[in-house]
């Protein structure tokens, strides 16, 4: 059987990467396939393609500009003509860098870019790599013994609790937390629309958990030490749940331990 | 006590409309401001404006222009200086006028364009106009005897039940549907900021069942006809359960029937 293809989109930082260093050291021989806007850059991430050479492809991919993913799947078409695994990690809290404190924050033109980043972005790479995730062997999560019920690819978009509408009790965010929660319905349509077909693709909404990177750096003063997860740490975790995803578990978010979060 | 003011948005047609109609002729004294984005185009509404004089004023507001928002939050406060009500009723299926059936009709302009409107738009409309909404009598609802839990004002997101994620177990519509549920979280968060402050906000999304309006008229053929509301029907319920509207029910969603609707 042909080595597994992994493609993590939003790979220059953060989740991003260490989702790549990952599957690179434990996931052998599975092949990366690493997008980020502006890979010039983007320095780890062109150390490790160096690194791993054959195995890690880095590949310019702005995910606002459907022209870019268009693009970026005919060129893995060409190059692997399939995928097991699309991690969409790319996101923002907002144009600023802060969540909105108050409605006094909120701007049209912050929560769009915000949506068309974090929300919109995610859909459209779905549109392109579905037929590709169609095509793949089913290299990730857990194959049932019944023919029928077995998946070719899986999609991950990588939610937040705060995207959670019933867990959310402090409010702020607007931009961010609308964006997670419109992503979740876009995981839970594409669970139904994919779900349906031969092969089928299974698409789930996964929280890191509180990780140290740049997006949450402004807020990590308040955030007690052992509940800041290192970017291995949240990783290893998803992976782990990852390795068990199968059609039985599709359309759902859970959250870093495996427990399912509410909409 | 001066008599109640209702803002309706996106009252040109359909619900927006009826709701207009419904308050005149089921609230009196209260008085209504109609926005539309084309009051020229709005042959019905401006007629209206006619026969109830001083009762009815239309004001043009495109909800995809924060200037044209602010601008009428500024000529709202100038002319009555407060509002008991908000509904957001103004929305699309999709720029096409039909929801994407799979993932082949999703293009990133047509979701940014229709999240924009639905979900942008009313968010926008809360922080121009939550200072009125302050300043209201709490002519809408049902205000409890201690004084601590009454609320000035209240705003209303039409919402759809086909935006609740839990309730999801057809798929398609992409656009519509995220753009719902991300709705549904801005009235979740603006339930949450608008109840600390004081005087409070009520916030809710309310569905009105599927009406005999344009915005549904594609799918007309696929309703049974006693599922398929008039306009005045619909409006009817969704006043009788703005009727019961407190402070304890805010950050929910809730069905034409009074029903709590999932996330
Ligand atoms: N960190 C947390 O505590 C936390 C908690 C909950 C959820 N999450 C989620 O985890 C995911 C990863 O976040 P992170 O913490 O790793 O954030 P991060 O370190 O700030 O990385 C964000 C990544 O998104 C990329 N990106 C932004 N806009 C992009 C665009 N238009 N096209 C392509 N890539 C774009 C950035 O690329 P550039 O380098 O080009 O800017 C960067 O690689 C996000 O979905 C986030 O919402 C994080
Ligand atoms: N009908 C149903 O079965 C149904 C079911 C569930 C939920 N809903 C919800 O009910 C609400 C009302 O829909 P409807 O059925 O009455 O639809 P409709 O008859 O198609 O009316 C849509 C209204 O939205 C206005 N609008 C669109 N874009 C706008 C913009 N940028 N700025 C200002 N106004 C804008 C339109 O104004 P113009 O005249 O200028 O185009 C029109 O007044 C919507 O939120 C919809 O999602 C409807």
């Amino acid at each position: 059987m042909a080595a597994p293809v992994a493609l993590i989109q939003g790979a220059s930082r953060g989740l991003g990467l260490a989702f790549c260093k990952h599957i690179l050291k434990s996931k052998s021989p599975a092949a990366v396939i690493a997008t980020c806007r502006n890979p010039d850059g983007a320095g780890e991430l062109r150390a490790l393609e160096v690194q791993n050479p054959g195995r890690l492809t880095v590949v310019r991919l702005d995910v606002t500009r459907e022209e870019d993913v268009q693009g970026a799947a005919e060129w893995v078409k060409g190059s692997f003509g399939r995928l097991d695994l699309i991690v969409n990690s790319s996101a923002m809290l907002h144009p600023s860098g802060k969540g909105e404190t108050s409605l006094r924050d909120v701007s049209a033109k912050g929560i769009i870019s915000t949506l068309t980043t974090n929300t919109v972005g995610p859909l459209v790479m779905a549109k392109y790599f579905a037929p590709l995730l169609q095509k793949g062997g089913g290299g990730f999560g857990q194959q049932p013994a019944e023919k029928a019920k077995q998946h070719s690819g899986i999609i991950v978009n990588i939610t937040a609790k705060v995207g959670s509408i019933g867990d959310n009790g402090l409010g702020g965010w607007y931009s961010y937390r609308m964006s997670k929660a419109a992503l979740n319905m876009a995981t839970r349509n594409l669970s139904i629309e994919l779900g349906r077909s031969r092969p089928k693709v299974v698409c789930v909404s996964l929280h890191p958990g509180t990780v140290n990177t740049d997006l949450s750096r402004p807020y990590h003063r308040n955030v007690p030490e052992d509940k800041l997860f290192s970017t291995e740490k949240s990783v290893k975790c998803l992976m782990s749940i990852i390795d068990t995803l199968n059609i039985e578990k599709t359309g759902k978010a859970y959250n870093w331990d495996g427990s399912e979060l509410p909409w």
